[in-house]
């Protein structure tokens, strides 16, 4: 005797000022292997991956057009013995303008083409940031009074977007703000992506830039290009942690998606200054199949391949 | 992808005796200022506030229409790391008569027109009791062993109930037995409500009164007068909190309602024995912006003022 | 304005190669009395009894049928001050096919008849194995890095099921990991069931062997018996928790369902070797009051009554 949400969109009432007012449920699984030739004795270097992630969204549209809504996510990682419940966020939009408060989105975080280089069943990349900065958190909230002010707007293949997060709004910590801001457009042909946290992470002098182009107009394939001007770690105040540059392209053949990159960061500890990475993605119509093998700054080995599905 | 509940009623099996069956999520959001002057260093006056709930309900309807039924809230609000789940309420209902266990509801806490002055965004007040007595636990319950068991009966605008909860049903742990009774009388002109609590939230002693009444005949107008017989707070045996008595008002024009109260309250470490507040809400069809203005017995000020929406 | 869930299956988009994608929320809820001789003062023989299960599930298929999905159950059980979340089930099937990984089910915990003999409201009996074997966690997993592999195949009445369970697949933990299979096989008139576990619930040399039957050919009436080598507790190595064996019935009178079993267990350590136990179900149509008399190898004595119902 199982229940089923209906699969649909929203159910409108008659009439012209109907306003929309329910719960949605969805998310994404996966399961799989992954391999580090890195890990430390007795931890193996093989396991069994597996996620489930449901995200639960609240929506109330006012009769003048004014959607609010808000979201928690309920996740389980393999490696935690319960899954567990996300901080809020709460948001309001109205045509291009989005704002979300608590548990918000930062916006270099969800900058365009930031994690585009990413590869495999995971979706990783040694061309992703190593610097800290705020996200939307699964996972518990950096500190009890974090609060995060977010807000976007989307014209027209534009989309400007800045945010604002204190570890301790209550103001007993010591921890800095962070602030950030980015800016993309995108075109059929291009998107060019833009963005600057300063004190990510609330880590004093933790300022990054990242700037990143894609071009799509070869066929059925997207080459990129990803500069990032890294911060700093907090630990060793003045060393920076480099300059990431990764250069990647996707190639889509039937079901089939080819991904590769090849990445470069000269911070001082690096082992290697180039990592790269190549994958594969198998559509099964509702499901993935995917893999991918990369090699990181210690040049260690990463392979990972299993499923991924939405719903 | 998202999935969307459809926002209607159950559907119903063809026949005569069909049996609801189902499981619903509803809930309310919000977020705004709050600004509290007696705050004390380093803790900040002004904080953004910010809350989600989601109330998931189940039901289950027997061929002869007994409702079997609970409840599990998922709830975040700004101070908290992570959203977090209620303890369950399991609850049976049948024509007028309702029956709670569990995480259950309590008599004295869902009188009619109890919490009828508050004013404002979060909904507080200055004459509500400041007497300690169980209710349904969003966080956690006040010890594992707690059990709660509550009982309605209403007809023609007639409602009593009345309660028992234990903070230890183990045997374990000496804290006094909670035992309330609510009754309450409604029509269109008029609405009377009393109800009584001993040793409630466990401490000895604690006995509370209550009594108020409501008078809407006046046009787009409420006005009412709640009296309440505070208990004590278990810290000072014999020491009673004071007796309060508050008179409020609502005023609907459009989509404005405006509400506001004096309370007094003789407790002996009050710095002032009256509190006030106005508030207004705006309606936006969906939403509700709301706002008001507080002082309370310690002769501090309480403002807030931001958004609550309903799904 | 409660959003309720469609009590109706998922609904198909249009076509024939049609994927089915959503999210389901199904479950149960109790109360009732639970009576146990043997607790020791202060705790009390009797209290209330109180559970509400939700399992909600993920489910996606692609265009060739391939079924992938997962669960995460949320439950709350009197004795505990919040509802709690499980670690995540991922699972994939095809047509008699079906793989879990994670919080699985394991084989030997859903061997068919393993559990028919029990009981009462709340489902119990001095006849179901003494011995420890993992199974999907309701609560926490055993440990951080607990990973389980469950496989089933089931085809014209024909179940085969085999697991394989770590402790912690990280290897950091010296437990060992368990193995188990079960097989049956059922038809109208009758059941059997094998299974067998080894290092059940990581426990080196707890192996149980368990052999069932069912008989369903007489009117109204099923009959069982059940036989269980049980295994080791771990606490004293070498000595087996004795042999388990428990005949029992059932028997089905319009709304009633009658059932009682009698039981041996030959372990060192009881205090009588015979368990038995009777009780009834009165199918309320859409809920179940039940009740039910045992009593242990410890020569106690137990008793339950209450409602249960799905949804």
């Amino acid at each position: 005797m199982k229940k089923l949400l209906a699969s649909t969109a929203l159910i409108f009432a008659a009439g012209a000022a109907a306003a929309e007012t329910g719960v949605t449920i969805s998310g994404m699984g996966r399961f799989g292997l992954v391999y580090y030739s890195g890990n430390v004795a007795p931890t193996s270097d093989t396991r069994v991956d597996a996620r489930l992630r449901f995200n639960i969204d609240a929506t109330t549209e006012t009769d003048s057009g004014v959607v609010f809504g808000g979201r928690i996510r309920m996740q389980w990682d393999d490696g935690a013995t319960n899954a567990g419940l996300s901080a809020a966020r709460l948001n309001v939009s109205y045509e291009g303008l989005r704002v979300e408060v608590g548990n918000a989105n930062t916006a270099f975080d969800s900058a365009a083409l930031l994690y585009n280089s990413e590869v495999g069943y995971v979706s990783s990349s040694a061309g992703n940031s190593r610097s800290s900065f705020y996200s939307f958190s699964t996972g518990a909230l950096p500190l009890p009074d974090y609060m995060a002010i977010f807000a976007s707007y989307s014209m027209n293949g534009f989309t400007g977007q800045v945010s604002y997060a204190t570890p301790d709004q209550s103001g007993a910590t010591v921890v800095n703000e962070e602030t950030s801001i980015a800016l993309s457009y995108e075109t059929d042909m291009f998107a060019v992506s833009g963005a600057y946290v300063t004190d990510g992470a609330g880590i004093a002098d933790n300022d990054v830039w990242f700037l990143g182009g894609a071009y799509k107009g070869l066929a059925n394939t997207t080459i990129g290009l990803n500069y990032i001007e890294e911060g700093e770690d907090g630990v060793t105040p003045g060393v920076k942690l480099g300059t990431t540059i990764v250069a990647y392209a996707h190639y889509t053949m039937d079901a089939w998606t080819f991904k590769g990159y090849i990445s470069n960061n000269d911070y001082v500890g690096n082992t290697t200054d180039t990592g790269f990475g190549i994958g594969a993605d198998y559509d099964l119509g509702g499901a993935t199949l995917a893999g991918g093998i990369q090699r990181d700054y210690a040049e260690e080995t990463y392979v990972d391949f299993g499923v991924r599905f939405d719903f």
